[in-house]
């Protein structure tokens, strides 16, 4: 059986998705206990890598297993063998040649950001806190430059081997609540820390360190200079990914 | 000088405000910060207790100091030496009459509820997780009744000293957003627990163990155990203390 679970989680304490040699990851707290639930041992697939300290609020992820377990019932059961900050939202049987990585048409991302002269405990674990309050029509207008199809280049960490820089972006939202700002990006896929740039650079925009205009030349193929800092990864959240239909219970 | 903080605090790591020969209290950690930051070992006065476990976005703080630091500096220096789960958000000084506890007129609280089958790793330190999906119209209809000026003794944990049992409660509303709800809660002061008992009557009423109606009898009087249990701590949150203008800066 080819089962898809949906996964929450608090990055706070992990290293990331990615299983490490030398530190702890969401997939081995996972895997260890799906291992514990079922009684053999599974490898799990998830739509993509997070960062250290990033969140997930809907990351997707697939494994194989023969079990005698109703899919549906998974859930409950590998959340059993969980710590409190991993938590199995859903779970159905898929299609066999269902791949949460490589089968993802979309991703939306959410970057969380507090503003507070003195920061906030209740948010320091979820939103990025800055001292400032940012310019949000500004941050929309530089929103507006990165929606479409361009060569992200600017937005991209050294150290990636994505094979091209060109990604497409369908949407980019910057709201205000209160005290809170979220910048929520849907696109087709990320290069290495492209949301968090692209959060920085926002953020840079709403602080009169860039001009809105400037955003449109950046994302022309710039350099990775020319683009603002990358935000930090605890302001981040994965929210959902998309498959087109490919990932229906079956 | 008698200076008034408002001030933040996550209250997962805390036997709550008061200090305690066995754990560690958020006074402790303030007052060690304001010795500190002056100099001098100082007294701190809050707007109340806030139980173990329990949240503040705007607890009402003042003691008396004398110091050459300019009271709206006072904040900063204070946060160089509180853990990250604690912030002074502003500081003054305030005539010297002012008593954070005794001159308080109303207080707000919000409480949390999240509802989802499976909990919630991002907001499990400030929601109490739900796994039905109460009746928010039912809610608010309970709620209704708890308004005005009443006799809370079913809404009182044994152990209280209090001299009358008879509070009033300005208003209640339930508030629905996607997964989350929230009760919000204003009175002119709330008796041992109140305020998580209300919560975890409405939420009995949300959940179809108790009718709207009941709730009408209840606060004439009623015995403890009439109303619903008290909801844990870790949903409740002090968000703001009033005092009249008797706190205005000076």
């Amino acid at each position: 059986m080819n089962c898809k679970l949906i996964v929450e989680y608090d990055g706070t304490a992990y290293a990331g998705w990615q299983r490490q040699d030398n530190a702890v990851a969401v997939q081995q707290r996972l895997e260890e206990a799906i291992e514990q639930a079922l009684g053999i041992k599974v490898s799990c697939t998830a739509s993509g890598r997070t960062d250290a300290g990033v969140h997930a609020a809907g990351q997707c992820v697939n494994f194989k297993a023969d079990t005698v377990i109703p899919p549906e019932k998974l859930s409950y059961v590998i959340n059993r063998y969980l710590p409190a900050d991993i938590r199995v939202l859903s779970s159905c049987a898929v299609r066999d040649d269902f791949n949460a990585r490589f089968m993802a048409v979309a991703k939306t991302y959410r970057y969380s950001v507090y503003t507070s002269k003195h920061g906030s405990p209740l948010h320091a674990r979820t939103h990025y806190c800055i001292n400032y309050r940012p310019d949000v029509e500004k941050m929309r207008a530089a929103a507006s430059y990165i929606v479409g199809t361009h060569d992200f280049s600017a937005f991209c960490a050294s150290g990636s081997s994505a094979k091209t820089t060109v990604r497409t972006v369908y949407s980019v939202d910057v709201e205000e609540n209160g005290d809170v700002i979220t910048i929520t990006v849907r696109g087709n896929g990320f290069l290495y820390n492209m949301v968090r740039i692209i959060a920085g650079t926002l953020i840079a925009v709403g602080n009169d360190k860039l001009e809105p205009a400037e955003v449109e030349k950046i994302v022309a193929g710039a350099p990775r200079k020319s683009a603002g800092a990358t935000a930090p990864p605890h302001g981040l959240c994965l929210m959902n990914v998309e498959y087109g239909g490919a990932d229906s219970p079956i």
